[in-house]
């Protein structure tokens, strides 16, 4: 027997494919585009924004109008921060009570543990968010004053401060952040907002908790994350500085500054914001695979970007080990990781995988285009990353796809952005226990 | 504090290596070769044929003498049924006494459970084997007869009915099996042969006891291991048609019948006997792409074929599928999956995925060569299957690759041929239990 209400994942699914629903529609019934574009393609850049990935068919800059720019920028910061989360934050400011059933949605969409505290966690995500936005978009905009001027620089500024938190990947110019891959100001500003962007919400509030001295030490999960996250972000720059040693058409032709500076910043973007200052298309091989593994792997639970989370990597790296020391518990910072979230663990990165081959194997089949960027683009997508090998003008590799492909696009992203367990628990849905017990099975591995 | 002594992991890793070495030894010192070959280039033939990978860089056929042939055969032999089965045999043959740790080994050489019935089982897999792979030689000695000759048809028809039975993917016919493509009977007899040799002894050995009448039903291990292989073949048969379709440089230059027949053969012999009767440079894509996962998965434990195992695959797709259904239990012919086998299956899951990526990357960054290909030999000796998209004159991709990536294919063998958990075993040795229990950790994914 199946549950016929719609449980959270269920309700959090929902409310992004409305969101979808809905801004399709604005885009289509608003002037949003210089010239017509297909339904699709609609569908595609809309998605794109409100599952914050940065892949587009549509060249942000040439293409959309002024209208166009700051549709894509709202859907940014309403599915960035998530459908649920706003409303509700309406709701209480409103001052409308919210009930249990509102509350463990919200819970599901915020990834926040119960519910006990939770709309004061909310309130002050939505302070953060503000806060952080704001101090992006004022850092950004004294830096490009005197390039752009004081009309022209603010705009950008507001436009490319939220993408970035929002880890979206969306860029007003057209090849991405290329022009300011030399650029170390800028390059800080943006790093910076990826990274909080992409720790969590849980984390920030942590942090801020531990300044505001009202807990005396950071929780297990954000020591955790924080050390992960910057363990990945050097394994990946030096993983990259190998990856491209000696490969001169692609960063290697830049000088020694420029080499580390974007090989860095590859490192924090690629997990999962999606900006870029070199050409994707240019690097070699071996360096679009190890992008691959970063994407694969993505940010923290509760933030803006995707991936399998880096504390679902951890928890099984951290498994694997003990299980070959023998060991029976997986201990992290001397805390024992419950048996539950190992095999939750274990369920994520199954089901990630079978899902990327997949379809993987159905666009190679349909496409025929080379395998490797092929495969890039699915986990581009499917952890809300936005990174490319190219498509021509300023695109990504999908604005070559046929229009079967992009619709399996449009469901990877938004398969990545709700989660790939929780799209399994909204489709199957959960049912009743058997009472029956069954005998153990014996069987060889 | 590490136990000092080498366990059954050690020893079944250490009397590969062992076996390596000997065969290393005697094909550099005996007549083996018709010209002067590398010393790397014999590490890898050797450990191709002791690993029954069937990756080549020399010549089976041009390149080897009779002498060379024989010892080829020999080493496939030995490694196929273990080192350790056939010292066994020998010692029960000559009556002399094994002890228990013999015994322990043995159990973890032979993939079976416990040590009760061990030696009773032992002579039978020994005559099963000869049993098998003599009809195999008869079958095709006849066939062999009108074309090769009463005495010409002798040695090809031994030398791959061993080969086939033991998934080892050596040929002593410069293209493989493509001269035989369009031969229902080799086809047939070569698919048999491959079919027993992957579904593993055990299973051998519940379906002889059946047959006498010895137990009433099939152990829940053969039900399994039958209905998955059956499953995966037919799975693949139709991916592959679907692959090929329409995709006129390879199989579907073919007639209809030899379009039906290579890709059943494919299917079957890419898990993980490695033979071919098709040019695998000459497939789509999505072909290759689809053998990768097929060579992944692989053959049944206790047999002659690698991979992760057709049960680990199961367990794994059993386990997700429960989780997300919000099931405890992970049932299977109305049999309970044990929580430490669902654990042991992630594991190995999560190493070889590890393990795959990073050797991946590493010959990627040195021989810049096509990615997919590279993808595609490095799983296929991992999983000991043997097939490759060709480096020229009928050898492997890995002919191309330079001393040290040759190196880390053998590695690859090794690690496939004895697993990958046992090697990371063989490798860390388990730690004694730590007494201190830890609490719990509160962690988000
Ligand atoms: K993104
Ligand atoms: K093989």
């Amino acid at each position: 027997m199946r549950f016929t209400k719609p449980g959270p994942p269920q309700a959090v699914l929902l409310s992004y494919v409305a969101l979808i629903a809905v801004g399709v529609l604005l885009f289509m019934l608003l002037p949003t585009t210089k010239a017509k574009v297909s339904p699709i393609d609609a569908l595609f850049t809309v998605t794109s924004a409100v599952t914050v990935t940065g892949l587009t068919v549509i060249n942000t800059e040439t293409q959309l109008t002024d209208t166009g720019k700051w549709l894509i920028l709202s859907l940014i910061q309403i599915g960035g921060l998530g459908y649920m989360t706003l409303t509700t934050f309406l709701l209480i400011t409103f001052r409308r009570k919210i009930g249990v059933k509102e509350r463990l949605i919200l819970s599901e969409s915020l990834n926040y543990p119960g519910v006990y505290g939770l709309v004061r966690f909310l309130k002050r995500v939505v302070l953060f968010v503000f806060i952080i936005e704001a101090a992006g978009c004022l850092l950004l905009y004294i830096h490009w004053v005197p390039s752009m001027g004081i009309t022209g620089a603010a705009f950008p500024a507001f436009f490319h401060s939220v993408s970035a938190f929002n880890n979206a990947g969306f860029s007003l110019f057209t090849d991405n952040l290329i022009p300011f891959r030399g650029d170390l100001y800028v390059n800080l500003v943006i790093s910076a907002l990826i990274f909080l962007g992409g720790i969590g919400f849980f984390v920030i509030h942590d942090i801020y908790l531990l300044f505001t001295k009202r807990t005396e030490r950071l929780s297990t999960h954000t020591k955790l994350v924080l050390s992960l996250s910057i363990m990945l972000v050097v394994f990946g720059w030096l993983g990259l500085i190998l990856t491209e040693f000696a490969h001169y058409n692609g960063i290697w032709s830049l000088n020694w500054k420029e080499r580390l500076l974007s090989t860095l910043f590859l490192s924090v973007s690629s997990r999962t914001a999606g900006f870029n200052t070199v050409d994707i298309g240019s690097l070699s091989e071996s360096s679009l695979f190890l992008l691959t593994i970063l994407m694969f792997i993505g940010a923290s639970p509760g933030s803006t970007g995707g991936g399998i989370k880096t504390t679902t990597f951890s928890v099984i790296l951290l498994s694997v080990l003990s299980y070959v020391r023998g060991r029976s518990e997986v201990v992290v910072f001397n805390r024992s990781i419950p048996q539950d979230l190992i095999h939750r663990a274990m369920v994520v990165m199954a089901l990630a995988f079978t899902y990327i081959a997949f379809v993987n194997l159905l666009i190679d089949r349909i496409e025929e285009k080379d395998f490797l960027s092929t495969l890039f683009e699915v986990v581009s997508a499917f952890a809300t990353v936005g990174l490319s090998v190219g498509g021509g003008e300023g695109l990504s590799f999908s604005a070559q796809f046929s229009s079967f492909s992009k619709i399996l696009i449009v469901l990877s992203m938004i398969v990545g952005r709700v989660g790939i367990v929780s799209f399994a628990l909204a489709l199957v849905g959960r049912e009743e226990e058997s009472r029956i017990k069954h005998p153990e099975a014996r069987l060889l591995l």
